[in-house]
């Protein structure tokens, strides 16, 4: 992590172009409203406008189109979202925990470890697991036997990864476990959020591809393929067998239901169900628009009348 | 922790008014169908009526319009469940967990530990966090570090507090992580439910007031700030940068859009999912009514035609 | 674990009869992708006659009606998924961690373990807990206080048995908390999928019957009973006091409210949320139909204007 920096030396770094007093010190990133003039903040859309006119920030971070509406020190960067994220880079760390494996973890004896792996306490990894160069388990982070993590992870606390899938043969009203015996593989560049949970295959692999970004508490069944640069948000649930492409974003508490597949590019909704297969790029959404209690209680009414009409 | 206690000995440290015979003395709380002669029971309602009258309870709590409903010996109270929680209290304790640090916990140098605090087994205290007085932590909590927690907290089994907020910024088809260096800021009198996870604050931090109740396997984004006296039911997800009210309640498994602001004392359905800012007290409700399966294919194909025509 | 076998050999084991040639010799089971000479597959309908077609698996598993769709070695059955969930049985243990106590496991003294537990590093057993023969504990399982466990257990990681309900008494725009006194009693051939949370009961027992299988990230409310043979996907929420039937199966995210009741065999689908009680067999379905952004919009546009008209 650097020092405090210029903005002359961040564009050096970073690319981007100053405009205003390039000698302008700055020691941390903050946001418009807590900045003060120690800080580089950033600027990103209109709605924001009233919070850059009262920033006490010394700098900021926006795209050449907004570039006349301050008069402060600042950077012109054609991504403005994507230059902070990678000025915030410059002074912080992207992780907090030091490399080495914590004394209170407990590493089975066949695992592989790469280099300058961080393995926080509580953490338990298991028997044939491989863990690449420079990632970091964050505190009580479980790897199964014999699943595979890439380079530059960050798993965060009390996810579990390689627990066996749910699958279960019905015989005569009772239930009749199939051993899970395949495995995850996890490429390069994955971030994994705190509580999600990653099932291990039935058969063949569960595969989570390079740059996957998954935030908390999200459930991801057997036997799920999901594509490189595909960002999930929190609470989703992703059944066995789903086949997700690349560069997909799933918002919030969406579900998607098993052995279908999404294309690539495509965009889901948050707290839309996914019940069939997604052929074509574009956004996708099923949310029953909320409203004041009484007027749902109608809509929702109607919505029932049409089911039994004609039925 | 009490002893047995007579009618009369619980008025004198609750209020409320007792009648029938004052002596009578119970040992425990229970349910109006399994309670026996040592227990005392609470009624809430006409549904219960049913049970009321097959109890063997020694005793039950009422509201004075209930009064008439039994001749058991019983305590009159304005608000019977509140009162009913009050008694318990005085039969049981709060929490289970003794008081102390418990061996296989790992805590920071630098973290900061309020008088009479109980931590379990397994959690992890990062560095620079703050737990307040007669605070427990139930096994295998993680605080990751600089987050502060209030006093009187109970936290269960699983939580993580702290762990990153989901903030990437895409930048030609990767994603680039920005660091999250905010902290976590919980209130005094909080109580977090199993598997529950709080993400710290991308810049600035996530805030928690006082007397926020959340439920189990709950997610709470990053910068999210949840007003005091707000019950959260299981299930819910909270997207980054949530600005709820005091004195709100959140049904199991509802949904909160990022961004946005919920006003006091409003009162979201479970299942609902809030996509929009909500700036007047009520209950709002946003549920697709279940049906029979043949009904709701009809409804629905119904609802995807208003979709497409005049499309 | 059996070493290789032949059709002969399984069959003489589990039933069925041999089709082709008997001494064909199996060592593990595959999918049809990516099975080689030596595995036995399965083949479930005609939606993977391709697969069945290209597959170079040794044998395979299917029914007298599918019999004569391939010259392959294989063993007609009357139900090929389950017997196929038998033979992966043959070659593979149910868990994988061998019996015995890790020494960074932490066993309350006063717990009772039945004959060959197993128990997983970072697991925490609390006071009074019971754990029948042959249960297996993943890693970080939290078994709290006198919480009950019954025979052939798998328990996976992360999974929080016993933490408090969710019982809190409005006094005065203050939360009072209800200790909650009951505790969690589990039956035989249970399996609780990884993070998944089910709380004790407020004053009596949370219920789970025997071989009621839940997937990961599952929370059940205090007070739930759970009616044997019952199978619930992932994510699914259940709020408390709620009774449900033998032999249902509830599909992932699906939501169940309290204090409802659900008869035996019922189907929920998944994403669907039970806002009342169920009393007759049969599937039900509350899905919001999904559909591409803008369709979207206007049938949602349509379905709140039914609850604003005669308002």
């Amino acid at each position: 992590m650097a020092g405090p920096l210029t903005l002359g030396e961040i564009v050096q770094r970073l690319g981007g172009r100053v405009a205003g007093n390039a000698d302008t010190l700055v020691h941390q990133v903050a946001s418009l409203e807590r900045a003060d003039a120690r800080h580089i903040s950033f600027f990103t859309g209109s709605r924001y406008r009233s919070k850059l006119a009262a920033t006490r920030a010394g700098a900021v971070v926006l795209d050449a189109q907004a570039e006349s509406e301050t008069t402060l020190p600042r950077i012109v960067a054609e991504n403005p979202y994507a230059y902070f994220a990678r000025v915030s880079q410059l002074f912080n760390g992207l992780v907090e925990q030091e490399p080495g494996i914590h004394p209170a973890a407990v590493i089975a004896k066949s695992a592989k470890l790469g280099a300058r792996v961080s393995i926080g306490p509580g953490c338990v990894v298991g028997e044939g697991a491989v863990i690449g160069d420079d990632s970091t388990l964050y505190p009580r982070v479980v790897l199964y036997p014999r699943c595979i993590i890439g380079a530059r992870a960050i798993v965060h606390a009390g996810a579990v990864i390689g627990a066996d899938g749910f699958g279960i043969a019905e015989d005569e009203g009772r239930w009749i476990k199939i051993p899970q015996i395949g495995g995850v593989r996890i490429g390069d560049d994955v971030e994994i959020g705190a509580n999600t949970t990653i099932d291990r295959g039935a058969i063949d692999d569960t595969v989570i591809e390079d740059d996957v970004k998954l935030d908390n508490q999200i459930q991801v069944g057997h036997n799920t393929r999901i594509g490189a640069h595909t960002a999930i948000a929190g609470c989703v649930g992703i059944a066995g067998s789903a086949d997700i492409g690349r560069h997909c974003t799933i918002g919030g508490a969406a579900m998607i239901l098993g052995h279908l597949r999404i294309v690539d590019h495509v965009n889901i909704s948050a707290g839309t169900l996914i019940s069939r297969s997604i052929l074509k790029p574009g956004t996708y959404t099923g949310i029953y628009p909320f409203d004041e209690h009484s007027s749902w209680t109608r809509a929702a009414a109607d919505l029932r009348r049409k089911g039994k009409k004609n039925g």
